[in-house]
This record gives structure tokens, sequence and C-alpha cells, in this order.
């Protein structure tokens, strides 16, 4: 099957919008085994969109569109379709409830115009939209199918997943069921090359993007039932397991710090973090998770070292023998922050982001993390070298968190080693 | 004169990419008073790439290109956009040395395909490439332009700027120039109230943007020289200093952490940070910027009331009568830090991210901020309901920074209320 994305708006023409649903849709559409040919914008015009979507609906069996469906003179979307695929307009007593229970909780008055949102396909079908005051539409002609998306992301995401990919699937005689995996550790590469032969797949399909410090992995599976599409991802994503071990440190979360947060919870341990070089940025990750304050009650930024000596304790010797950017500083920060904060777990990080501030011994992008429990630390060296200033933090960040995701959950930290308190932790 | 862009590559219809160029480009030309009529996404497909060029060629003057230069066999906008401009390509040693240099410095050998990049116009000019292998191109057929840009957003932006947009205002007889506003306090609604009248102009043009917590305006000019467009420029941004007065906080920059910390390098001041709802938000952000370290030396993320007490000093009295969101806790936890850290202003923030904690008398969304300096403290009060815990932090670290802006310029703080050391705080 053939698609094409149509998005409509000239705020996008105009490089307000950062066109997002493009990549959204195409992920899903991809995973559903649907081939994108196209994505076009085009702006709030009937003529040139009439002329885009003849085109686009003589060589392609589906086209999904997002926008254009507001109250104002300039949504035409839904007119204009709907007079290529040969359907008209009705007015949906339904829809026009909603709209009206919706402005009157809202506390406003709706105006004549929007009558037009409570229009839906006398011949095709509405997609209700539980986040918002348009309908999404369905429109079929002779086996080709127009999909119509409101702009706003918050509205269009929940209304793919929830109705126009289920209808989609229906239609094709199937349901959808993904499952996300999450890897941190090996680099993008280096899981292409052990589990690239898994992404030439049909059914169910496996995809792989990159995010600073983590892989993603998608696998969508199409069955009779949902729970036959999801025993199929389920066995596939064994063979990820099976190659990339327990660096997949999740499934279907929103990053590193939401799995960390609630191994935390459910072990009922306490986090502090120490940190140089990231400024904040592993606190403010940890606290990022709704739910953060069982497991993190104290946070240490100590950018000078001043502010290391009289906060965590960090004596001058160690300072001045080995630098802020050493092993031995990382795991007395880590040490220091535990007691302070009477915490079961410690993260310290010192480093250099740069752009300034590297020497040849130091350069830019070196960093220590330290990962300190009771009596033992674990220290790690990143080298970052070439990365810009933000990178280094983000990637500094995401390792610190996965070295206290292991430590909780008794894991090995590969790249790391251990010393006991009052050691020499030179790495 | 009309427009059109064009991104050439499978990675974007599969989703692996968003493509940022297209709105980059869209904002470039929107600024150049060039209308774009549509954006389009192809894939690597000499047959689909070639039918949409001739297609946009026929009704637009310009088209620019981005991605596809590369070496590989997918690799075919070039030499399918030279036959479309009646054009052809011809080796050129400039560029195949440039090439053969790169991958020496990279310790790697070039292949056969790498001389594809070294192709330039025969008729058209090259657009050399400082940021990577593959130059850009211009095509010119009967006063219809074609621009080639390669797909890396680090290689586009800077080829767009310091090449192709200096070409283009050539071609149309001018050199543009552009000044970036960053506006904080007036939400975009207010802002476009206030001077709306002044984005409908031909030369300057001028567009607002708007990012969480601040709005964005840009002024471009077309003259004869740099100097005149600049000084147009600068006439035309005196306008918006009128109506927006100080809340134009800086020009040109990347943020207000930008701003305050070259203030308070310039200054000599020290700031420091208290924070328990941002977790680290506003201390990263401070840090996140080149050269932070000669104005922050120390942050406390104090998000357990044990935590704010201990480390801030903030008297069991106080949390208990006022409880731990208050503008009596925000003033406390600001002179604690200002104390704790030796430094000269200090920023304190307290409140209720949500999703969960909200009461009716605190509910999700409320926060105080506290900046002090000396034996004086301003605390403002936020009401950020109905928005996501990531919004209601990024909206209080962008409020915050901008008090230490102003408490360090001496500046009115527009919604604060001054207290003195030992006064109760009361909001």
């Amino acid at each position: 099957m053939k698609a094409e994305i149509i998005a409509v708006g000239t705020e996008l023409l105009l490089g307000d919008i950062l066109n997002t649903n493009a990549q959204f849709l195409s992920q899903e559409l991809a995973a559903m085994g649907i081939t994108v040919l196209h994505q076009h914008v085009v702006g709030d015009n009937a003529g040139r969109l009439k002329e885009l979507v003849e085109m686009a609906k003589s060589r392609s069996e589906l086209l999904i569109f997002s926008g254009g469906l507001g109250p104002t003179a300039d949504d035409l979307t839904k007119e204009t379709v709907a007079a290529c695929y040969h359907d008209t307009l009705r007015f949906d007593e339904e829809e026009w409830a909603k709209i009206t229970g919706f402005f009157a909780r809202m506390g406003r008055e709706t105006t004549p115009n929007n009558r037009k949102q409570a229009m839906v396909p006398a011949r095709g079908r509405k997609l209700p939209n539980p986040n918002g005051t348009a309908p999404g539409v369905w429109f079929e002609d002779e086996g080709r199918i127009a999909i119509l998306l409101p702009g706003p992301p918050n509205e269009l995401r929940p209304l793919w997943k929830n109705a126009a990919a289920p209808m989609l699937a229906a239609w094709q005689n199937c349901v959808l069921h993904s499952v996300v995996l999450r890897v941190c550790g090996p680099g993008e590469s280096e899981v292409e090359a052990k589990v690239g032969h898994l992404f030439e797949h049909e059914n169910p399909t496996a995809a792989i993007y990159a995010k600073t410090g983590e892989v993603i992995i998608r696998i969508t599976a199409r069955a009779a039932t949902d729970a036959e599409a999801e025993a199929a991802c389920r066995d596939y994503a064994k063979n990820f397991y099976e190659l990339l071990g327990d660096a997949v440190y999740d499934e279907d979360v929103e990053g590193m710090e939401e799995t960390l947060v609630r191994i935390l919870r459910q072990k009922g341990l306490a986090i502090t973090t120490a940190e140089s070089c990231t400024g904040g940025l592993v606190s403010q990750r940890i606290t990022g998770v709704p739910g953060a304050s069982e497991v993190f009650r104290f946070g240490f930024v100590t950018y000078a070292n001043e502010a290391k000596q009289r906060l965590l304790g960090v004596e001058g010797r160690v300072l001045e023998k080995y630098g802020a950017v050493s092993s031995q500083t990382a795991a007395a920060m880590a040490f220091g922050a535990l007691d302070a904060a009477g915490a079961d777990l410690a993260l310290a990080l010192t480093g250099i982001a740069g752009p300034g501030g590297g020497t040849p011994q130091k350069p830019v992008g070196l960093v220590y993390i330290a990962a300190a429990h009771g009596d033992t630390v674990w220290v790690k060296k990143l080298m970052l070298a070439g990365r810009s200033r933000e990178t280094v933090r983000l990637r500094a960040s995401q390792q610190a968190l996965d070295m206290a995701r292991r430590l909780a959950l008794g894991l090995l930290i590969p790249g790391a080693r251990m010393f006991l308190r009052g050691e020499n932790a030179e790495l």
C-alpha cells in the first residue's frame, strides 16, 4: 500500500511551526508496513490543495492529512478533500453537542463558524476527538482512503493511535500492536551491527531511531487480534534481548529517568546527585519524573572547588593532587553527597564540557562519573571529544542514570571500576 | 517571487529524521519577502524526483533542495536537477582536493563514489561548504533558480547563511541583514496586540515566533549594502523597543541564560540557586552557557523539606506555618542560598509542578520565585494551571532568570513584591 502525507497550513510554509506530525505519521505508517511516497505541505488555499489531492489520489491508495480542521475561513481541508473523494458533509448533532459543551466549560460562547467543525462525511466516517473540538474524518472512494486529522500534535497523536490506526488496520483485516525497546550503552552503529538483520522483516516490522545517548527500537506486529499481535511482538523482542542483553533498559517509557525512578521506588532507595560539569542536568532529569520526591530529596551543584569542599567535604589535598576533573574527585564527591544527603545511592559528575577549559592531558569531553552505595563506588571515564557542550552534558547525564540503574539492580556496570571508601580511586 | 522547498531522502519518509531544514528555510525565505508555496519530501528515486522538479519549476521561480548530495548511489539530486535546468556536471579539481584532504585528515581513504561529490555545474555555480565534503549547487535556467544544499543541518545552515542567501540577495540586487529580538514577560497574544501592526511590512520584514516563556521577533532588511540594511533593521527595531520596553531582554542570543551570564560577568556578580520544583533546571540552564563558572559556583536542589532546612537553614516553623510552597519559604530559601554560597544574587523556586500534589488552595502550576540580593528579596507568584509538568518547570525557570537579569540591571520586576530580611514575605 502506498501513502502520502499532506500537512495543510500557511503557518508551516512561513516556518512558524515545525512539522513534527509528518515524522510521527511516517514512523507510524512504516511500522504498519505502508510505504510513504511523499510528504507535502500546502497553504490554506483551496485551489492548490485540490490540485495536490487529485494528483496524490491518482497515484497513492492512502492520503493522510494534518491540519485545516479549525473553525476559521482558512480551514478548508474537509470541504476540499470531500469533493475529491466524491463525498459531501452533513451537520452532526452529536459533535455539535460536544462543541457547545466544551465552550460552556471554558466559559466561552460558540460562534457560527464553530458549526463548521460539527460537519462530518455523509458517506465516510468521523473519528471522535476527545482532546479538541474538531473530529477527525475518514473518506473512502473506490478503495482509496483519505484520513483527516487535526493539526495540534496533542490532538493528532491520540486520535491517530486510538481511532485512525485501528480503523486502518481493520480495513486491512488486522490489528496492530507495538513495543518500544530502549537501549543504552552501545552506539547506533554497534546496535546496527548486532541486530541490523532484524530490521529486514515484514511482520513484525522493526525500526531503529537514534537519540543522544540511546537508541530506540520499535517493533510492530499485525495480526487478527491484539493478543496475537502482542504475542508476536514479544516473541520478536526476544531476539533483541538475546543479542543486546541488559543494554535494553526498558520498554515503552519516555526515557532512562522514568525507568530509574520506578526502580528506586520499587526498591525503596533514595538517590542524591553531586554535579559539576552537568550543572544540575541529572537532578533536573530525575525530578522531571512525577513522583520523584519519593526517591530524591537533596541535590548538590558544586561547580567551584570551594563548593565541592564545603558541601561535599572533598578534601583540598585530593583536589590539589588529582585536580577537580579526576576519578578521585568524582569518587570523593559521590561519597560526600551520600553522607550529606543520607541517601542510599549517589551520582557524582565532574568533567570538561567545553568549548573552553580543555588541556592536552584533560581535553574537552573528558568526564568522570561516580556512583556510590554504602562503602563502594563505581567510577567510569568518558571521552566525548568533538561534541558540543550540550551533547557532552546530555551523554554524561545519560551514562550517570544508567550507572544508577545498574547499581540499583545489582547489574554489572560495563567500563566502570569499583573502589572501596578510603581507597585511591585511580583510573 | 514564489519558491518551493524540496527535501530529498528516504530516511525522511520513514520518519527516521525530523525535517527541521524545511522550517529553517521557510523562515529564511519569509524574512527575504519570498513566498513559499509548497514544501515537499521525496525519496531517493530519480523518476519521482524528476516529476516533482518539472512540476515545481513550471510554477515557481525558486526551488531549494536539501539532501541527496552524498557519495552513495542513492544520492541523485544533483544529476536529476541539472537535467531539469538544462545544465550538466563537470569534475572540479579544487573540490576534489578538498575532499581528499578531508579524508586524509580523518585517516580514511576516498572511494570512487566520492568523486561524485566533486561534480559541480558546468554552467551554474558551486557553493563552497566548509563543514562537509559536498559543495552546494546553484542552477539557473531562463530566470528560474535551483539551489541544492546538503542535508545535515550543521552544514545546510551555515552554507545557506554564508553563501546561498547572499547570492540570492545579490541576484535580487540587494544584501540582507537580520536582527533577532528576544522578548520575555508578555505572552505572544499580548505582544501581537501591542506590535502586531509592525509585522505587516515589506522591507524590513518582521516575524514573530513563540517559544515556551518567551517570544522571538526577527527583523530582516534588504538594501544595497550591509550597512544600509543593518541601519534599516536598527531603525525598525526602535518601534519594538518603544512599545515593548525592557521586556526586550536582548538581541541575537540563544536564550535568557546567555544574557544573564553576560550581564553577571560584566558586573562581576556571583549567582546561586535554590531549587525545589525545578529540581536543577535553573542551574543547568545557567551552567549551559560557556564561561558560567565565572559567575556560578554553588547550586542547591532542595526537593525535600529536610534539604531546605539543612542546606539553606529554612526554619522549621516557616515550613510548618506557611508550607513548603509559599512566598515565605521561597524568600527564606533565597536568603539561605545567598549566605550558604556567599553569592551576590540568589534565585529560589518552590511550587507544584504536577501532575499530582495539587490542592484547592495550592493547585498544580502554583510557583513562588524569590530573587535575593543583600538584605532584600523580590518574590513573584506564578499560576501556571493547565500546563504540563515540563512546561510549568520551563516557564518558572524562564521567569526566574528574568528576575535575576532585572535585579542585576536595577530594573523593576513586574508582578513581584519586595521584602526585607526578617520581614514576613507574605504575598
